[in-house]
């Protein structure tokens, strides 16, 4: 158990003892359902989310937008937008950022995957809403590049690319703000 | 002394003790140094920073952009946006926003002296950077009424009205900002 992120040899001793202390059953459900994580858990074909199913709840709602891909690094990105409840559009999930320090490359992240879905799927605008790090620009300006390979549509348009904005965050002050993100602020300030 | 900003009573105590343990001279410096504070420092008749003229440096200054004027809260914002050297125009410290919870309303501000400079002097665009609150969004929107009195340059052309950008913070990623923030970020996305 000390293996798991942020659970030390303490913690998983602690965690350990409080198991014994319960009843049998209650520790063959655990179990049981550690079991069936591995088990039932999938990953939407399509976007790569976890999903109980070969496509994800939101890959196959008839309400939500087809022709907006929003294009996220984890998992977790996509619940803390869904959280929000101003998105509408669909997913998709890289499994991480080109880090070239980390030994990570385009082709061990999900990019393959997204231009073709963007070759055959009705998509419009592509969302970037990756880490505001190097890492994440690195691999929205490459993402960037390699749309351009998917061929205009039979009515002209092409797909529209953008990043979620970069700013101030709501309640927070100017004079708190750290100064790289003040300075894109200014920079990118919006017309009232 | 307690009663200074986060300072009580056993630290001005310890400030205290120290300060009797110091030469003489040391501590008639100082002294020296708090009458001259406010003999010395003056407000800027035009933005209401700190100056130690009556107009100062960044107003007087014959390099910075006289077309611009970035609206603050507080002399702080001032600094800060300094800080981030990607500002060139010229600044108006409002002295606070309007919070009609603590009873400050337009006229307890500097809205009337920025009404004013707008209408003498020739600015072209106005970029609020007030904080991301209520009551910073309250100001901007009654400010962004009032410069509508202002009558359009000879030439036609009216105030351009901007904000700072709200978003995620540059080094953040999607799945620790908060959601209110994340929410506007995706509204408020920019092309690439």
């Amino acid at each position: 158990m000390n293996t798991l992120p942020g659970i030390g040899r303490k913690t998983a001793i602690r965690l350990t003892l409080n198991l014994l202390r319960r009843d049998a059953k209650e520790v063959e459900a655990f179990a049981g359902s550690l079991l069936r994580l591995k088990q039932e858990v999938h990953y939407c074909r399509l976007c790569h989310t976890i999903s109980d199913s070969e496509v994800c709840s939101i890959c196959s709602s008839h309400s939500r937008d087809k022709h907006t891909v929003c294009v996220v690094a984890d998992i977790q990105d996509v619940l803390a937008i869904e959280n929000t409840g101003q998105y509408n559009g669909v997913y998709h999930v890289l499994g991480g950022v080109i880090s070239p320090m980390d030994g990570i490359g385009p082709g061990d992240i999900e990019i393959g995957s997204l231009v073709e879905r963007m070759k055959t799927e009705p998509v419009r605008e592509v969302i970037f809403a990756l880490p505001a790090t190097m890492e994440g620009d690195t691999t929205g300006f490459y993402i960037h590049k390699r749309l351009q390979e998917v061929p205009p549509r039979d009515d002209g348009t092409t797909i529209k690319v953008s990043q979620i904005a970069r700013g101030i965050a709501v309640g927070n002050e100017p004079e708190y703000t750290d100064e790289v993100t003040l300075g894109r602020a200014i920079l990118n300030r919006q017309p009232l």
